[in-house]
């Protein structure tokens, strides 16, 4: 980085709903809360791993306001300001202007670059995390473009948007044959990170969405953002702002990344034993294979079955098909 | 039934170990407790269907010791000291030798017939039963024989032993090849119900188990029974006593007689919804068919599941395949 340091703020997006986890996680206590994957919550472990390129005082979160006194509590080291509820899901378009507004208030002194990160991912190498995200600071530190971080992909997963990394171009989940072109074209995982100059984000809302302008210049006092909340549309980001971006550049990043998408983590981060099952606190298995068996208040007893999802919480019983899970939210829907 | 109206006695056999409907059912609580079937337990459904055919005061019950206080609590009618507790489990043998010393010690008036009776079946027509109970009855107070009642078979189980309502022989539970042959020659399903006169039992006693005479003249003081108890191999009553006996009589029964052996017995006694699914307590289904599902804690939510059995109490989840439930045994032996 030429000259001047500039100012880095990080916002963390925390809107998650619950569902792919449930029952481990819920409404009340979404992903980003679990404790299942390593020691600390996701959240947590969201936070931490920006320590050494952004003091807590310069990392910030979106949430809904109903978990805004929760998050204040997981993630004590922040002040509490910094943890912004918002009265209503409008989707990402909204919360990432109102990070914008939170880390760099258009009345405020110089130009940060504000990066947004998700809350509920996994890095298993975060010092190469940190040394790419240094790398897309400083690019869009000295540019007026969105720098997008591109995860190296692993499969051709229809989990995840797509990016081509000489042009910027977005892609939207695709169909397997599509993932498997975008494989051979180089395109990257969209992984939800990204970083730019808090003029840049001002600059692309006005022009594209300028319903969010409110927002991303400052955060309203809570009535009126209550109002403003009350009037958007749901709409992501990618959507509203970087599929119509023109200056996008792309880092491409491989550090272990996974989305802990779906209880298809659990094979990933757990030890099976020899019949490939998976078993978290007490767990009797008799003959059955290819099982997630996750107990956390009755013990489980599995008898002659395959390939299931079996999650025991106090108030819930899951029993699942795993390769059903991703249709989760079809037990809510009733 | 000529001159003298004999005295009739019944004798409940209830040494359930409760391992076929756990988790709904425990060793602390078997089968013989459920409440499942029919709003009342299945041994107090035993009790009832017996009014008409002897009195409280000659209804006696066979169980474990550690299952006396239950037993008593549940069927309050019956005089305490009628239900007799085994210090340990030595099988049926044993458990019929008990009986008959409790229901018509040798040291009493005259010689009551003396019926057995399991503990945890389902029978819909009673007073079909109560019919086929006073024939048989009347048999074995005019005769040396043990009178069996034998069950019309309604499929080729082999889940049963099997009778020849001729001859009297008895036969183990057989092969399902084995089972459609016995079908074909007219054999019954033996359902562990016999009648004969106290001095017949202790004859056939005396002659095939002759350490069983001690309990079949009457109940031991408690020390001692322990003592008789301790010395006892496990035997069952048809392979130490029916298959040797030479006088059988076979008396058809066809009352609605279900042994409600295994979860397979939701199937029979509960609706299903239209994709096949019993539904007990609070459950979510989606795209799930032909399981059997009991919520008596947790909420269970099924999603893309076929054939299993999910069954949750407080302590204890089952998640078994519908084809497996008797290998239930396997889930305990470890």
């Amino acid at each position: 980085m030429s000259g001047e340091k500039p100012q880095f703020r990080a916002v963390i997006l925390a809107g998650g709903s619950g569902e792919r986890f449930w029952p481990l996680s819920t409404p009340e206590r979404p992903k980003q809360f679990l404790r299942v994957f390593g020691g600390e919550s996701l959240i947590r472990q969201a936070v931490s791993r920006l320590k050494g390129i952004a003091r807590a005082k310069d990392v910030f979160v979106v949430t809904s306001a109903k978990l805004a006194t929760a998050t204040r509590r997981e993630l004590s080291e922040l002040p509490a300001a910094n943890v912004v509820g918002e009265p209503d899901r409008r989707d990402t378009a909204a919360a990432v202007a109102l990070g914008v507004g939170a880390a760099a208030p258009a009345a405020a002194k110089g130009d940060p670059v504000v990066g947004f990160f998700p809350s509920d991912q996994m890095v298993t190498a975060p010092e190469r995390f940190r040394d790419v995200v240094r790398r897309a600071a400083a690019v869009a530190a000295r540019s007026q473009a969105v720098v997008v971080v591109g995860i190296r992909p692993s499969c051709p997963s229809t989990s995840f948007g797509y990016i081509n990394p000489k042009t910027g171009a977005f892609f939207e989940k695709p169909s397997e044959r599509r993932a498997r072109a975008y494989l051979k074209q180089g395109y990257l995982w969209n992984a939800g990170m990204f970083i730019a100059r808090a003029s840049v984000f001002r600059k692309l809302f006005a022009k594209h969405a300028p319903d969010l302008c409110v927002l991303a210049d400052g955060v309203p006092v809570p009535a009126a953002l209550r109002r403003v909340y009350a009037a958007l549309p749901r709409i992501s980001f990618d959507f509203a702002v970087m599929e119509k971006a023109e200056r996008i550049r792309v880092v491409p990043g491989d550090f272990g990344w996974d989305d802990v998408g779906s209880y298809g983590a659990f094979d990933r981060y757990f030890p099976h034993d020899r019949r490939g099952n998976v078993r978290e606190g007490p767990c009797t298995v008799v003959d059955s294979e290819g099982n997630i068996c996750v107990a956390r208040s009755a013990r489980i007893s599995l008898l002659g079955v395959k390939n299931l999802v079996v999650v025991t919480t106090p108030d819930s019983v899951l029993v699942a098909d795993k390769s059903r899970v991703a249709e989760m939210k079809r037990l809510f829907s009733r």
